[in-house]
């Protein structure tokens, strides 16, 4: 089936293989007349790309991207706008090995079950390396939510047991620090902990955190387009997610209606919450309130240590993977999770924009 | 925005209003030969509906389903299925009052801040009887799987700080208990924890979990059609679920990589794994092993204790929630997520139809 | 597949059998704050009604709709209004013959090829009735478009050989004549050549315009979504109708560019064209001027004489139609080519609302 | 709005501008294990460049297609194919003149009116060359129906005052003549008719006719899916066209039921039909004849004849267009009619196959 595409009127369709030719995405239905150049999305790109830490797969991808159309002198022109981002570091011959068995935690056995047979160089198109498309379209998105006084804005909330802490909070962290923590203590110690676990031949997991600021009350819609549930599609389709949480999250399921429900209340005309367990969603709809979801990643499935597994005739076998991998995916998920937030919202703040008759009118009757 | 249909191939479109003249669900991709009468829908309505147990709102509904159109001499024609459930107990006079305020916890602001105003009895739109209709159509799906060989099981896994325990683990306690906990002990347990919240005029949350037993490797799409994709988007749909786990879920975050993988291993021909973390999913594609996913509810924000909060000219205020509330929106969601996972899953199932070559050409190259 | 629903951002779900319990229709996607009542929805629906004059079927329906959802204190809510429009007249002993064999011209057995048996009664699904689904929702995406300044006028262009004539170009009469022609003259003459028909046992086609006066420049997007392609598939969906033109349509293959071609000019600040044999669409985007469209109807497959066909069996058989039917589809399906162009201007109309942005802009940072 | 987009499970994307840096297309939903190479698309690609014949536009492209994606030593693996056409003959400095004012027939009014401006080199994204992207996916959907036994074959059937003679009917003629008919008298006088525009300064229009053999009986869906629906939307959205007919067309207004009827037969098991005035479709589903289909284009709207027109400050002024354009869009167009049938067939073969609850059981119990 055609997977590849999401979005209603901010719609993206991303393509490419690890170890193919390139990678892309065409983004259709962004609005004409936003200024756009490469480097506007190269910055997030250089968010996503590897080698660039202790902690990071040596592997080098500089992932240049190019703008092949729907730009105009400089703005987009409402048609579809292709980017392009070709592979460069591509050893194909690493792979050949894998094409003949199951790695534990991958999708090579369940390609092959699907569709017969796979591309098995680098994971093909189950690799992490697929996130680029979404990043450079969720650029573009977020740079349209900004000139809407919407920020989104995601970091590493943990690392295995390692998390941040609410005092050492710092931003700007986020982009200084090899583990996008916003806590340059609890970077620290995450870096430690990592380089223990590549020490034996191990990975472990993490969650990340996404807060949106500015984002007005009214967007989403109701039953199945609600916003909480087009987020948790967006970010549980990132491989290696396998649980999303809005606001409180699974620490709703242990607590009273008493201390969930946020209090409403006035000042200076606002309409403004005392709390906000609700993370800034109440029936799908936007509240006004901060935005806040969390995604948990698995470890990364590529150890060195010895698994057992089956090959393609389905003997009992044990391999130890070689290869570049990150011990942990989180880091580098980071800026997925922020492009694949901003993807949803925008798609979502567009379709708010017919939600009423009066805005119908308004558009329309202007002199 | 048109947000009341799901489905790519097995599509469905819910309406209705908690207090309107009725609600309904029109379910169109249908395939067609399969038997169906108003009481294989029934039996699942009968499971969600209000007024069973002394944890369940007093408000009586029959949620007697009709079927309107769609199948002919007993069987499914392949066109849509419409099925009308009348609402019975609108007791309108109840709400006027909430008609000037926003309930904490609840959809009343974020409706009038999207569309200006809104359909205050009883919730509305975003009341949790909105459900009956996905109840309505996931019995179809249900009872196509079925046939396929695929059975779908939610139950209650927690009320606030009770869960279930496997050693106590018997499936037929969904059906009998109240709380639909597949755990006679626990079921006791809760319910005790259950009239202590409501005597204190409070409520309280919990656990979902739901397992499919049956469902072939190679059912969902890469990308942003993988199947825990569209799985976490349709539980996060349920109105209350604040969070979606597959599997392990929130878990991974914390473990390592030689844990959290599952080894491979073949017996009788069959491919199998030694450990399930990944809850039947690798790369957003059935692995063959059981599915497994849990959302969290919250607490019903509907409590009769006092609360904060504003009316629609902007006053701080406090209120007493009068009116039928159940105290607890587990047992009555349980069937919801069976229902969502049920249609998620059958789209998914009709979706991989067409994923190779060699399918087209035995389809349509048959004798 | 899921075929019963059409439209983007305004988006209907008909469903409903000829001889079935009901017809009706879910509109998605309407903008809140539209006064809407039953009434006017039912004037649409009495001028697709059967049983009106000497040229149409005397089958009596009423074909009264009912509100069911979707719609508080006489206003839409934003969310679906579900209609429904009982079947009164149904004779399901008419048609026990016609189950065993496929009628020429009709859909039976190309129902049987697909499904495997079909629902015979009057065309199950297939049956022409199907469209009152059509007109409801059409009804209210005229009044819409009705505020916004727009309206959607179908007639009678031919039937058999009488055309109507521009001199005796007369709009009430499409509401007064039983063909629905602009024109006394036109309709008296073809009056007498249908009774001919219908003496002779055999039936007639004939063509339906539709002129949309006020349609702003703009609307329509590129490539796929084009608006006389979205227009071409609404109006080609309408049973019968076997050609769509636009503006010249098939004249435009034996002409010449230096005729064909619509001048513009500017008067009062206003782009305007000297000709329009574009019909008011240009590169699939509105030009401003009218937006005209023809529908060609095919006669009525059902006739009284003799047929050849086959049975079920596969016998070469001879058959007479027998029931009630029209001698000419063409003047109640004028109301259903002006119900499908209107739905497709409306969403189209709402897509345009994002096209900018500077609209995101206006719309999201107004005080 | 996102217009790019077109198909259900056979998805295909396009994008770029007349004068960009590349055209391409993403093909998503197409199943695995089809073998392809670039050949298998430039063969179709060539049929469709310019710089041909005497009678086409001297530009020359070479239109180069490279496949960046989505296959696997040799075969699909269905995952989205992404294709790549660069551009290689802009001369933007021709179209400095254009920018300024509107020229008749073309689309630069419609987008300035929609987006605020345009980028005109060439027409940009309204230019005929957005085609080339159909075709190489097009190309794709033919190679995949000719395995099923569908073939699908256009051809020019009028040019100007010039048509086809039956008797003349050559099909190889399609690939060899200038003007793609099958009928090389009709090709001389077509020739001969448009070199006499080119004198004049003048274009003309004509009529690609589209004839598919071997589709079988129960494709496409009721209602809103119908398969001439489809196929309406589909050639409509190509520029140029101006109307579509199925089968007989518009002649279905003018004649009696009795004529227009096909009559079933059986002969040695199989359902035919003594007639074919449907042109292989009924109730919106193939029928298990020939399908039919027509387009009407209009004349190439650049002629070298001085025109009335505006410019972008509302003046009234004259223009003489210059450049490199064809005198008649037909012959090039022909092949971008077969692509798009092609894909629409494709599209509704792969959702019937889920029609039946049956092929569901046969396709997951096998054993």
């Amino acid at each position: 089936m055609a997977g590849s595409t999401i979005g209603t009127l901010f719609k993206i369709t991303t393509w490419g293989e690890s170890h193919g030719k390139a990678l892309g995405v065409v983004i259709d239905g962004c609005p004409a007349g936003l200024s756009l150049c490469e480097e506007d999305i190269q910055i997030y790109l250089n968010r996503r790309k590897p080698g660039q830490s202790s902690i990071s797969t040596p592997r080098k991808e500089s992932d240049q991207v190019e703008i092949l159309s729907g730009v105009f002198e400089g703005k987009t022109t409402g048609t579809p706008i292709s980017l392009l981002i070709p592979n460069t570091s591509q050893k194909s011959s690493d792979y050949s090995e894998i094409a003949s068995y199951y790695r534990p935690g991958h999708a090579d056995y369940t390609f092959d079950a699907k569709y017969g047979f796979r591309d098995y160089t680098g994971g093909g198109r189950s690799s992490g390396r697929e996130t680029a498309g979404r990043v450079a379209a969720g650029a573009i998105a977020l740079k349209l939510l900004k000139e809407l006084g919407i920020s989104v804005t995601a970091y590493t909330k943990s690392i295995g047991p390692v998390s941040i802490h609410e005092d050492h909070f710092d931003l700007d962290a986020i982009y200084t620090t090899a583990t996008c923590m916003p806590d340059q203590d609890a970077d620290s110690r995450a870096t430690a902990y990592l380089k223990d676990c590549m020490q034996k031949k191990d990975s472990c997991g993490g969650v990340i955190e996404c807060l949106v600021k500015g984002l007005p009350a009214g967007i989403g819609d109701p039953v199945f387009e609600k916003l909480d549930a087009n987020l948790a599609k967006a970010i549980m389709s990132i491989g290696a997610v396998k649980a999303v949480e809005i606001g409180d999250g699974i620490r709703v399921s242990s607590t009273v209606g008493s201390e969930n429900n946020d209090a409403f209340y006035c000042s200076g005309g606002a309409v403004l919450k005392k709390t906000n367990h609700a993370g800034g969603i109440l029936g799908g709809i936007s509240d006004g309130a901060d935005l806040i979801l969390r995604a948990h990643v698995k470890p990364t499935p590529s150890i060195f240590s010895q698994q057992d597994t089956i090959n393609k005739s389905g003997e009992n076998i044990q391999i130890e993977i070689k290869g570049r991998h990150d011990p942990v995916i989180v880091p580098r998920a980071v800026v997925v999770v922020e492009a694949m937030t901003a993807l949803t919202l925008l798609d979502a703040c567009m379709l708010n924009m017919t939600a009423r008759v009066s805005y119908l009118k308004d558009f329309y009757q202007k002199p």
